[in-house]
């Protein structure tokens, strides 16, 4: 394995650029991802290059996929290119997974998750791995969602965002009017929803429209929806975490589902 | 009021430990709220000390409760002694809530939330906040959980925190056999539950038991429960959030209880 020193080296450079820059990353099709479990995985076609830190190198190299690039660096300069705090001297420069709106929806009665304007990384990186522990078929984004391949979302993933169909419309409005008119009914998750959550029948082609963390879903969005539901809640709380309010939605969801297939 | 210019001044000393230290937190009885929202979300007798910055204070003098010592600060003394990275130019030193499990079970049918050494502030923060939306009485936290009153997770309460009763238990184990003597089902979330979440009637005095984000519940905690639950996942997902755990189960009692009260 090549040993890189110098943080003036290009491929360390564009390692941190990766990291810091969405716009980058978009660029360039590509994301880092840090940590033994995640980097173990990555889809092998997935991966670009592999750096370890020295004093771990050993540890992992028996573990590595063959014929990917791979180099050594000292453990101050890879703490350097980190994300987290207490890095685990394995990270990989990874391509961004490519899926469309036609594959989500193959199935008969897909289960889906459209956010628009999302903002939390964390938030976001949470909603991947509720949705696919939910049995979710796909995720849109709107454009002004956070960067899905922003670090912190991506360790939020939990892994799962090489699982779950993801896409970031460029029309999102275009594309839930898309999802409508193939039969899916869109689910409009609003503070001033008609029917309590628990009262819609998501058993068919179904899609929830959850919106920002501060000001929810926009108009224009709400109007697409075939019914706004809401999530009853006690006490003085104005308004549950997004993610929250995903889980709860497609767990309901699930619940259904598996009710049906039961019955 | 009083303006305070040195950042060596006693007060902001005093204020700086209490927005760092668990422990002086724990030893004074008191804590640090940042931000309009909770300040007046907060119970006014409560209170203890208002801080101001200097570009805001006019704004906010009219707003402030009568007879609570109040100091203005410079504003970049005062972003020191903030958490927050975009401080809304007012904080207030408050006293911890003080409860009771006695209070907590005193109606019937109760609903509880128990927590084992949940580590990541926003985590319980979030679930202090779902706690209270979805019609919880209480909460009961293990001496290893973070501190409630840590800053992030006050924040992330959005003002629950003085509305949900909570109490850390100095014996968690002993607690819960209490409420289990009372008639209270202990249901423990475990990722080798055996049966599913939703398969449990949670219309009777209820506690849900969550563990720790990494490890889960131990088997010592795990023991006392009267049955183990787990919360279907698909796909490779190991486990979700604790947060989002807490929340799917607090919201399908809730859904129970509601049907219940409704049929």
């Amino acid at each position: 394995m090549e040993q890189i020193t110098s943080r003036e080296n290009q491929r360390i450079r564009h390692l941190i650029l990766l990291n810091e820059k969405a716009r980058k990353r978009r660029q360039e099709g590509l994301f880092v991802i840090e940590g033994k479990r995640i980097v173990l995985d990555a889809p092998k076609d997935a991966l670009v290059e592999l750096y370890l830190s020295e004093s771990k190198a050993e540890e992992y190299e028996s573990a590595l996929p063959p014929g990917i690039p791979a180099f050594v660096l000292p453990d101050a300069l890879f703490a350097q290119v980190c994300d987290t705090t207490t890095p685990q001297g394995i990270l990989a420069v990874v391509r961004q997974p490519q899926h469309s709106l036609e594959e989500m929806i193959k199935k008969e009665h897909p289960l889906l998750l459209a956010l628009e304007d999302v903002q939390d990384p964390g938030n976001l990186g949470t909603m991947v791995r509720t949705a696919e522990a939910a049995g979710a078929d796909g995720m849109i984004l709107s454009r002004g969602c956070v960067d899905l391949y922003n670090p912190k979302t991506v360790r939020s993933t939990m892994s799962a965002i090489f699982r779950v169909p993801i896409v970031t419309a460029e029309d999102f409005a275009g594309s839930l009017q898309e999802l409508r008119e193939k039969g899916i009914h869109l689910y409009a998750a609003h503070l001033e929803g008609s029917i309590i959550y628990d009262s819609a029948d998501y058993t068919k082609g179904t899609c929830f429209l959850v919106g920002n963390e501060g000001n929810g879903l926009s108009p224009e969005i709400t109007a697409l929806a075939n019914k706004r539901i809401f999530i009853p809640m006690d006490g003085k709380i104005e308004s549950l975490n997004a993610a929250m309010s995903a889980g709860i939605l497609l767990y309901e969801a699930a619940r259904q589902r598996r009710h049906v297939a039961g019955s």
